[in-house]
């Protein structure tokens, strides 16, 4: 409490706003002995960083990461790792109108009600730059996690606005700015330019998956692992909709169908996204998450003010045409987190459950 | 840990096996001073019970719950309200031949990974019965949030299978055995006998709402209300998807029309779903969570047992063909127990925080 | 929340009011795969019962355990395992008259204050026989506790009123009623004798001992063994100060004599009573605590009534005259409990330790 | 997890080494609408620091506080609160011969213990440095209980090693660096001067006491007011021993005595220290703490090396002769986090109790 912690055992908690001086986090857990620099995460900050293509803010941080404690020697000492990044691009008078007014779509009106009070300036502690220390610290996860079972996270664009994006390879993910899993990206490029001409914005699907997952994380009955894989994804700014597996499209399924059958040589299919009853079962964990249209646009939307005056509310600054851009390092950063956090639940309770036959089913392919 | 208490500060800890001999709850937290008895609770779990329609389980358990404690003179005392139900319709041999295989699509395969051992009986842990205790707890959050809020939950089938149902009005729901808000639902009925003739089973898709939300309720950064609104929601058996608001719907919608416009007299639309920026802006909390199929089919699904060897999995027994024809009642329990929370952290720490103008936008109707 | 668990790994919630239908707990996060019966359970419950010699509270409670969930054929599952304690020899008409004041030393005045109400009967939730299921679930605790690392646990009185108990050894300890390590008691009857006649009472010092304990359980900075086993210990009803090793006597004592010098072959003192830096070392916890006299005595004491009228307030009903006498197994349970919560602790965040000589220190005797 | 944050509502999160780059701590939970600055905080720390006189650690440090988040045009947005200090006076080659020994009365073989490995310089975590975060915690702790409730914080030092030191005037604490509340401390003076001499340290014990204390504060049955505090207490750098009230003297005082008399007036006495079946009364709460005397000396002290070898143990560097000289506006900041984290819980739970009559009672004096 009061919200900003993440996580049971692999703790994080997160402080910052958007134009105050510095924005970190604090991770509290991570286990002793492993090897850990500022270049493992300076690593997943700068896949994420602001300014890295036409289509996402034009706001420059470099968000370089400093290590202020928790290490010693290149080591994890096993006590808290604190991460500080300095804000330094903060362009404090592109907000200067807002602060009287609540952007539709944004935070500003319930953040009034909750707190009677907000810090405007960059959407404050509700703005995306607070992602930066998620990521952050999901860095040290994952870097725990690959070399303790080998697993391993990545995102892709599935959908575009109206546009569906085909899955080509995942090889291609990093050579676009859109994350998109396809070589040519020519019309997702031509359909952001007139979104743009137009003052408009849209949404995003991203798909995010971990491979070499360990079976058994998850507590139920309340903490199972899908469910706080919701919770993060969900918890994610502009986040609408978490689908595990086959989502939605499980209603229109049959039981004869949805259920993965398992043969000696594994799972038949993988309908389950990789969690059975809210545990892992081994298979791939697979999430899709449906990202909201950028709020802040140049088009003039109806409002009010604090004194409930109507307003026309016009967005200017630097902001994404889709918010959705740079969402995948960031989705594959929170199944990270929740992953670390089973993974050590897991080793709390059931460290001395011997794996019996039989064997972890192969994915399905 | 490990996993099974909900919430911070109106803490509900949920205990019991389908077949074992009792299941209920603690809940710590509970203001004291409210009325409360037996019936309040017994109503809600009368809602769920199986053994109300021939679409559902035909388990004939009467539900009778029992304060234990936490209540003196017919008013909570705020200390921790124990609520016991006894098993008393559990037919063990029903599953007796399941012991050693691994039920396609259900828990039983990661359970044996995670524990090691497991109860098998009625799917043990693992069984939708302990929803009952949930249901519960919620009843007891949402006699609280109505006297102080006048807040109001229900839930209603809005999809069965591939078959769309679409919204007539809340006062159908009571009146057949779907939740659906539909005047006849004769095609429903059919379509569930042919299912049952094949041996097969379908999803739905439920749509959960509360009204008279107060606005502030939410903890940024990552206890955000719709991200403890996904959790609960993914955490339900058979959940694999969570929307709020315009959902999955959001992709495609441009920014100039997602957001929803604030005008003097309220908001125009409510595609937020009642949650902007992780808290609740008064507007209706809206939410849409899709049920997979029953898992528990008589087709006979292809398995391994726990040595490796194929199995042919046939789950006799009394199943739900739907698991979605019950899941309107916990799922609003389930909303409840967030908001319930969620309130009581609003309480916690901004207790001091005086409402300024303008009042709480109208809901968009 | 709101204060009924201890416990963050094995995590126990306490439930019940000294006279309502029931006390109970829920014990959350146990591993899986330990045997457990009643039996185990029930042993613990039986040293602690009320009843069990004239110098005790006589009122008749069997304190039968029944265990509802969590077990299945004889093993623990992993799930929440509910302990039932159904309350038989309650004798509310004792208390009616004390319902409308406060008596002295209670929590009367305090709960007043806090919720607005309170269960006046037997102390309602502030009773000691809410320590029965901290009991129970401590008897769980131990049991894995002494098949993992072979820790025991045991407590006796080292003074009773201004009576110095000198230790002649641990095997009288059950050999009489006030757990005294000395073989004749009949000082310590003649002197209870002549309080019950005077109508008063007398406090208590006990000391509680771990052996077999492994070294490294403790979380710095907040979360020290030490500071939690203060925390159960102060908690416990009736307790007014906790010591650690040479507790209030390392006020006066030098450097050069209190830290404990190590040799290869071991520690050559305890000071520290078994804690370094928040840290189990390896040798022998040692507690100690201070016990009030009891407040309810015959002797008729000044206070107020609810509407702050003058009263003379005589406790009737049936009182431990010395409360100290039945704290001994409710100590050693309550330090139970904490060692296994960091226990799993430390196998969550440090499973890959690799203890590297020197071997753990001998202790010192 | 893993042990470095305190409290549930107003939670501080606490970071760093003692001779890493930073120090801090992150406060979540803070109610908004507060007025806050450095300088607030600064003050605290200021009582705090080390080189204040030439009984204490003759390490410079600064310790100039700064405010990274969750301040907004001088107010607490109700976002966390960071607050960073950087370590500048580190003199690592003091500490290069103790790496590879484990020094007696340190935490050195129990960190080995654990984590396997250790940051030696300084003490690491285990350093009282660390204490700074919490004082800066503690001061907007003060500050929002000082003015909700005129709640105040003072200690004093009311034994220093073998010597007594009576009780003259509150007046007398801050003319002295013994923080001893009488006006000529010349004998105390002599006394440190011939430990030193001696290459020696002693102990001390501290009264901590908390006026204007809300009635009502404290969560039974574990969560009690008075366990957090010793939960505090305990868990401060040396601390061996915790007393509520009377402490350890109520085991020889009768019952007629002990419990508090109530008269319309008030409690005619404060045996229970403000704290009453775990909850506060509204008088004043009292505690006493005992702080061993300090491991760092330059006395050779026979130990053991990592290797398990024989060695002399010779601390040097700067150390304080005595811990508890600094203890004093530590152990006010614990207290006040306590009674911040349980005033937010009060709210949380009860804030819809109607205060009946009688009033609460005036202190005794």
């Amino acid at each position: 409490m009061s919200g900003s912690t993440l996580g049971r055992l692999f703790r994080v908690t997160n402080f910052g706003e958007s134009h105050g001086p510095a924005i970190g986090c604090v991770i509290d857990g991570c286990p002793p002995g492993m090897a850990l620099s500022e270049a493992d995460i300076q690593h997943d900050l700068d896949r994420r960083r602001p300014g890295t293509s036409r289509h996402v803010t034009q706001r420059k941080e470099p968000d370089a990461v400093e290590i202020l404690s928790g290490v010693y020697e290149g080591r994890t000492t096993g006590t808290p790792i604190a991460l500080l990044i300095r804000n330094q691009d903060q362009r404090s008078k592109d907000y200067g109108e807002i602060a009287q007014q609540f952007r539709p779509g944004h935070a500003d009106y319930s953040y009034w009600h909750k707190y009677g009070l907000r810090d405007p300036r960059g959407g404050g502690r509700s703005s995306a730059r607070l992602t930066a220390p998620t990521v952050a610290a999901g860095a040290v996860a994952r870097k725990w996690l690959k070399e303790k079972y080998g697993t391993q996270f990545r995102a892709c664009m599935t959908q575009l606005g109206e546009l569906p994006i085909a899955f080509e390879g995942w090889e291609h993910v990093q050579g676009n700015p859109f994350f998109a899993p396809v070589a040519d990206v020519q019309r997702l490029e031509d359909y952001m330019d007139a979104l743009r001409k137009a003052h408009d914005s849209c949404g995003a699907r991203i798909r995010v998956q971990a491979t070499g997952v360990p079976a058994g994380l998850g507590a139920p009955l309340y903490d199972k692992l899908d469910a706080d894989i919701a919770k993060v994804m969900m918890g994610l700014n502009a986040v609408k909709g978490v689908e595990i597996g086959a989502g939605f499209a499980s209603v229109a399924q049959r039981g004869s169908v949805h259920g993965d059958a398992i043969t000696p040589a594994g799972f038949a299919s993988n309908h389950a996204g990789g969690v059975l009853g809210g545990i892992s079962s081994g298979q791939d964990i697979e999430v899709s998450i449906a990202i909201k249209p950028t709020s802040s646009i140049l088009t003039p939307r109806p409002s009010i003010d604090i004194h409930g005056a109507p307003v026309q509310v016009v967005t200017k600054g630097r902001h994404d045409p889709c918010v959705g851009i740079r969402a995948a390092p960031i989705a594959e950063a929170l199944l990270a987190l929740v992953l670390m956090d089973h993974a050590l639940l897991q080793r709390a309770q059931c460290a001395d459950v011997v794996q019996v036959p039989p064997p972890v089913a192969a994915n399905y392919q």
